[in-house]
Parts: C-alpha cells; structure tokens; sequence
C-alpha cells in the first residue's frame, strides 16, 4: 500500500515531517510529490523545485525516512483543475491513495475518482509556510523552530532568507 | 563536489548504471536527472516520469547508491535550446559539473557557460535504450540482460513490454 | 446573414436564452461560442467546456432553436487580447457579426475589424451567472427560477450545487 | 447509454458517416469528438476546427441525425499522451464508452481505464481522409463521391480544393 | 561596453528618455529591451509590442539617439522567474550590463549570474507609465508633457486615449 | 506606404539584403520581421533571435537603410497557422503590405485578408540560408561571399561556424 502527501512544501516543514511520519504508519511508503513545481522567486514560492528537492531530502534522510519514501515533482495547470489528476498520475511514482486536507485537490481527485484521505493537523497555527516567510521577512528568527535544522542549514547556504526579505520587499507583502 | 547526469532513461538500463558507479568515484555526490519528463506513451518515450523514477529508485537503492544520489525531473523546452539549461538549474538540485557525452547537451551547456565532462562509455552498442525497445517490441527477451534485475522486474509489473510493442507498431517502427 | 453569441455560459441562464432568442429574429442562425474552454473548477467558471456544451443543447432542444443554431468553444488566450479575435475565427464556424455588450470583446474585436452589434439587456440584475452561483453557494434555490428547467435538472445530475459550493469555500467566496 | 467517436474528420467522408449511424444502432446517443482541434491549414489537417463543425452538423442535419448527436472538439496534448484522456473528458459531454480503431486511441484510453469498442470498418482503402485530400491534391474530382454531398457543397463554398492543393505544393506532399 | 535597459514602456516615457541618455553617457551602446512583450490590450499594457517598437524608434530617430541604440523585445515567462534571464539573454542581443532599478529584475539577474546597475530616477513621481495612462483615462491632457512630443503624436494616431479611457472603463480601475 | 518582409534570416544573406533593397523602391518604409523567433541552436536556425537582430542592424547601418527600416521578432504558432497573421500584426510596427514568396505565409496571409506582393529573387541557388549554413558545415568558406562582410564578422566573433558545425553533426546533417 502506498500513499502520496502533495504539497509545495515553501519551505518543508516541521508540520509536513509530522504528517509523513504518521501517513507511514498507515501505509507501507509514500511518495512526496513537490506541486507548483514550475514556480519560483515569489514569496508565495520563493524556492526553485530543485532547492525543495534537496530540503525534504536532507530532512528525510536524517531522519532515517528515506527508505520508504520517493520525491517527485508536479507543475500547475493553471485553471484547467480537470486535468491536474492526469498529471499528477503522470509525474508521480504509483500510487494507492493521496492524503490531503486541501479542499481543491479533494474536488479535483473526486472529479477524477482518485482515493484520498485526510492527515490530522499537528499545531496548524504554527506549522504553517505562510508563517515561517512572514517571519522570515519580518526578521524574526521565529521561524527556525518551525523547521528541521536540515531545513534551516540549507536556507542559510542558499541565503533564503534575504530572498524570501527582497521579494515581500518586491510584492508589498510586509 | 557534486555531479549530475541527464539521460531520458527510457528504460534506465546496465550502461547508465555503469556510468553512475564510475561518476560516483569522481564526485561525492550525484545528481541524476531524467530529461523529455514530459512525454510518455511514445516508442521513443514509453514510460512516464513517474515510472522512470520508480525504476531507477529501485536500482540504485538495491545497489546502495542512492545514498548519494538525487533524483529530479526535467521537461523538454522545445526548439528553444538557449533556455533549457536555466530550466536544468530550476528542476534540479544544486550541481557543479555536468557528466554528459550527448554533443546537443553540450552545445547549450556552452552556450549557458555551464561545465560539463565526458564519460567513458560501457558497451555502447549493448547497451543501448533503443537497442532494449526494439527487442521489447521483436519479442525477443535478451533485453533483460541489458537492464538490471530490478528494471526488468518493474517492466514486468506495469506491463511494459505489451506497451513497447503497442506502441512500436501504432508508429511503424518495426 | 450568421450572428454568434459569446459568452462563459457558467451556467447559461434565461438571460442568455433571450439573447438567443432575440438574435435569432434579427439573423438567420447563430452561432454559440462558449468562452474560458479551458477552464474548469473554479468558483467563476465551475462547469467543464462539456457540461456547458450539454446544458445549452438541453436548452435549445427542447425550446426547438437547435436547428437555427451551431454550438462551438473558444479558449482564452490570457494577455494576449490582440490574437483572440483569430482564435474566434479559428475555432468557430462562420460568422458575419458578432452579438455582445461586454467591452472588452467588442475592444479586441475593433482591434481586428470584425463587426459586432448591441443586444437588449433581460432583467439584468437577476439575470447573471456571478448571481446564480452566489445563490448556489449559499444554499438558496431562488438561481432555479433564473435558469431553464433543463439546466437546473443538468446541474442536480452531475451535483453542480455542491460543486459551487465548495468551490465558493474554497476560494472564500462566501 | 452514450458513444463517443473521436476522429480529425479532415474531411468528416461517408466511412465517419457510416460509423456514426452504426454507433447509433448500438448507443442512444453519441458525442462527435473533433481531434487535433487547434491545428489547420496543414496538408494534414486543412480545415478548421469551426469549419469542421458546419460540415459535420450539415451532414448530420440532412441524414436527420443531429437530434441524437453531440459535436464537439478536443486540443491535440503533444507528446503527453498520458494526459489526453483527462482532456478528451474536459472538452466533451458525458460519455459511457469510446468507439475507436485507432491504436494509440486505445493505449491512452488503456492507461485512463477508459473503456472502448472497436468500430467496423466500411471500405476502408476508399473512405479515407488521406485519399480524399490526395485526390484533391492531383486534381481529381473522384473525392466528391467519398464524401456526403453536404461535405462537397461546403468544401467548395470555402474553397478547400484550392487550399489543400496549395497545402500539398508547400508541404511537397506530391 | 553595452548596457541593457529593460522596460515595460507603456508608454515610453520621458523618464525613459532621460535614463537613456543617461546610460549612454556610461557605455557605448544601449540595448532597450522592450518587456512583457505578449502582452497587449490591457490597462497596464495598453500597447502592443509593434507600437512600442515604433514610438521608441521614433523618439530615438528625432533625438539622434537610434544609431547607438538596438531595440528589441522579451516575452514574459509568468512565475517561472528563475528562466527569464536566459529568455532575456535568448531575445537581446549582446549586453555586458544591465541597468535596472527594478527589484524584481534585479533578483532574477542575481540568481542568474548576469551584473546589474541602478539608474538616477528622473522626477520619479512624474515620469510613470502608471500616472500618464490614469491621466489618459481621467481625460486630463496633462500626460502629454510628461512624453516626448514624437510619443503623443503616435498615441493620438493611433486613437490610444481612446483604447486607455475604455481599458480603465473595463477594468474598473477609475 | 509601409512594406513588411518576413524571414527566418538564419543568416540575413545578399538575397535577403537585395530583397530589402528592391522592396525600399517601392515603399516609403520596410518592417524587417524576424520568424520563428523563439527557436535557436537547431541546424535550421542555428542564431538566437537577439543574434539575428545585431546582424540585421550592422548590415543595414553599414549600408545606409537603417533610416527607413524597423526590426522586429515574431515567434512561431505551431501547427496553429489560422492565428498567425494576428501575432504578425501584434509583434511589428504597423505595415500595409507584406513582401513575400513564401507559399505557406501567402495561404495565412490570404486566410486574414492581410494583401501581399512578391519579390523578384535575385540569384535564388546562390543566395540560400540551407546552402550557407551547409556551406560551413562542410568547412568551405565559400558562404562569405554569400553575406555581406558585417555578417560574416559578425559570425567570426560568436564563434558562428564552429556552432553551425557541430549542430549539422548532431542532426546528422552531413
């Protein structure tokens, strides 16, 4: 039995290692499929799909998870939501079925008779790239404790976090 | 130091294999990219993105090799050769140095001022992606000897020879 | 002498019924382009190119106006007003004017000299799709009585009301 | 129960028309999927897709067949074959069933669990797109009896002898 | 030496002129390369590239500036900004330096290794596409001074005020 | 009155330069519009748009004709040859009336009533793109006579003939 967790994973974080664990306790491996993989230098996705590869790797190998699990990437449709579900069968390793919480890829998935499941939240509030780049581009060190230290290491070597800074900067965000 | 390979991998058989152990005493780690992640159901590109990674996790993960090995994707850009290696660097995780004998490869990698190395080739006549579909499609079974135990096996399981042959025939190839 | 009528059609409503029906006493048959082809499940454009293809021919079936009418799709062709008009031309049968009160088209349509004519507004303030699917999403009924019985039967067939729904949540729309 | 045959109908000849009426002696009623919608004026593919929908609704008019017939188009998804399946579903009505000969047709469809039947064949050298527009081609008025009258009488209001023999010059076609 | 300036240039502006100017005081020839380039018909892009060509040329002719000048054009390549520069480096020709006040710009330039350098702003407050394109729609005439005489003129050749108001109109943006 | 000539210019050669010439005695103005802009290091279009751009600008510097001419790009539309006339008048200043003998430009042009008028060739077997890159291909140097000495400085200075070299051994062109 094998699931997928999809996810942009801007940047992976403690949240997602929790839902990998426990999705590994219910299946026998599972595919981390990157989505949005054609999209960076934005502060929603500042990261390039290949710096997300490396991230979840470190983490995952680290963390002796590695054995069970495959990454792979998945680009947007756009709006054409009707085909992702063909896409996401086409750039993914096999699968059984997807564990998701996002609303849109529930409907896209039913609309395409895909299985899924849901994950438990573990500290949504926190757990949260949306909150980890605003910390980052607010300058607060914050978010380091929402990520593994594999994770930090290589946002430091990459300096991510003057580029997550430069483009709140660019987009108004902050 | 770390290294990369790019190959469509249609299948991945016994002389990339070769070619990964023999970069892996050059570099400390590798980068194995699988190019054309775009197309599938073709005799040139039977198998998807999704199955080429599942091929190739299983080889070298019983050879003990993807410990030091990164698995990503690349699509193609078309007729517009100048932008494909700022494509590379977005797909892929970070890398040095390019191990690649295709003179195409290395005219935009040139072009790009991206450096690149040769490889020596093993058998080359053997070991040969297109020499493996054409017998798939004859119906013959040497091709087994040319990819590793766990290609074959995997080709098996999704039904990949009865594919190769389909699609032999829809494009006249034999 | 040929009118087309373009329109998203999400869904198609008795306003755009009238139009048809007004169009076709000044022409001799019309063309029905559905627009945004490509896009699909979102809160905007809930149906698939399909669905609205079924629901108008429902329509024009039993009101006895398919004879008079041909039914055609058009994708968007984002920023890039300029070559729409072609697209039109490409993808639908043979037009002499085009009917539509919406200001961007007639502004492409002016760009690429093709003729276009006023159409008398229905009730326009009930007439509208963005009404009938916040109806939709709120768990109203009122939208059945703005759209013809065949269309209200459809989108109880495939569950569209739980799809706007959904997608209203989705992109917080209510 | 519903059929759908999908073709490029370059030009919809009497072999399409004799499919469709013994798809409608199997199913109540069938979905006309016109392929390679976005491309034209190639030797290949001549006609639009707008002009492909006016002669096919002509014939289906004329045999009093429309009434339980649908028509619509479907993009050409290049090289991803693995994805065209989810297209063909986006872009047209609901279908139970694919009718189709066509191998790559059916491979795709394979790989969607999207089922098929086959469709026998009526004078299969003669009714031919390809014969049709080589006939065209050479000057020969021997296409006329290969399509409905409807068909010719179109052909020739657009002009389409004349632009398929231009195509055959560019393209070195004869 | 050759610099690059890079713009949207809607309109070409005298703040661009100025830059211009400027730039050329610092190396031997200018590259003005025109940005967004498939992008027309919008409030924020009421022009097409071919009429952003002609009303830098023009300007450049009158102000004996043409023969040190190339103009030429880049698409836009969405969110996947990590590619722009090698679409940058694809559609100019020959640049050593880009000169860019943009953040934006500047980021993508970094990730990909090309030098950038800042521009004096001249009278930034005044010298904005945005505040002469709302001059334009608001029917203020005082946009005419802040573009070279050559630029008005073209404008009003081309009924641009008019496209503007409308383009405001359809945006909601006055 | 405003003439428009259209090429691939992979290299601007002497014809193309007569063809320039002939067409300024008849039209006040002459748009030079750059085809299949987005392809490059392919045999058939070994130089990047932006190369082309620099050759075209020197040779008609050096020879006077810069005054009456604009450059301008146009990318290719596929197999979507129904649209192109729109991006032809989206990507280039505006123009009455192309120059052109190319069959396939001729049947879109007529397809979007845009007039055109032919050029007389001048030395056709000579003055040939195909023959000058084979030319170098083969390492005769035979093709400088074919261009004008700014383009063959030019193609000496980005290493041009090594490049058409090595393309024409990846394609096995030779």
């Amino acid at each position: 039995m094998r699931g997928l967790i999809i996810g942009r994973f801007q940047p992976f974080h403690l949240g997602h290692l929790e839902a990998v664990k426990w999705i590994l306790t219910q299946v026998d491996e599972l595919v981390v499929a990157i989505g949005s993989a054609n999209v960076a230098l934005t502060f929603r996705n500042p990261f390039t799909v290949g710096e997300r590869i490396e991230m979840i790797t470190r983490v995952l190998k680290t963390e002796g998870l590695l054995e069970r699990v495959h990454i792979c990437v998945v680009p947007d449709t756009g709006d054409m939501h009707t085909v992702w579900p063909a896409h996401l069968r086409h750039w993914c390793p096999h699968f059984d079925v997807v564990y998701t919480n996002d609303l849109l890829t529930r409907l896209c998935l039913e609309y395409a008779n895909i299985p899924y499941r849901g994950i438990p939240f573990f500290k949504r509030e926190e757990y949260s790239g949306t909150l980890i780049r605003m910390l980052m581009a607010r300058g607060s060190n914050r978010w380091r404790k929402l990520v593994h230290s594999e994770v930090s290491a290589f946002i430091d070597e990459i300096g991510g976090v003057e580029r997550v800074k430069k483009l709140a900067q660019i987009e108004s965000v902050i």
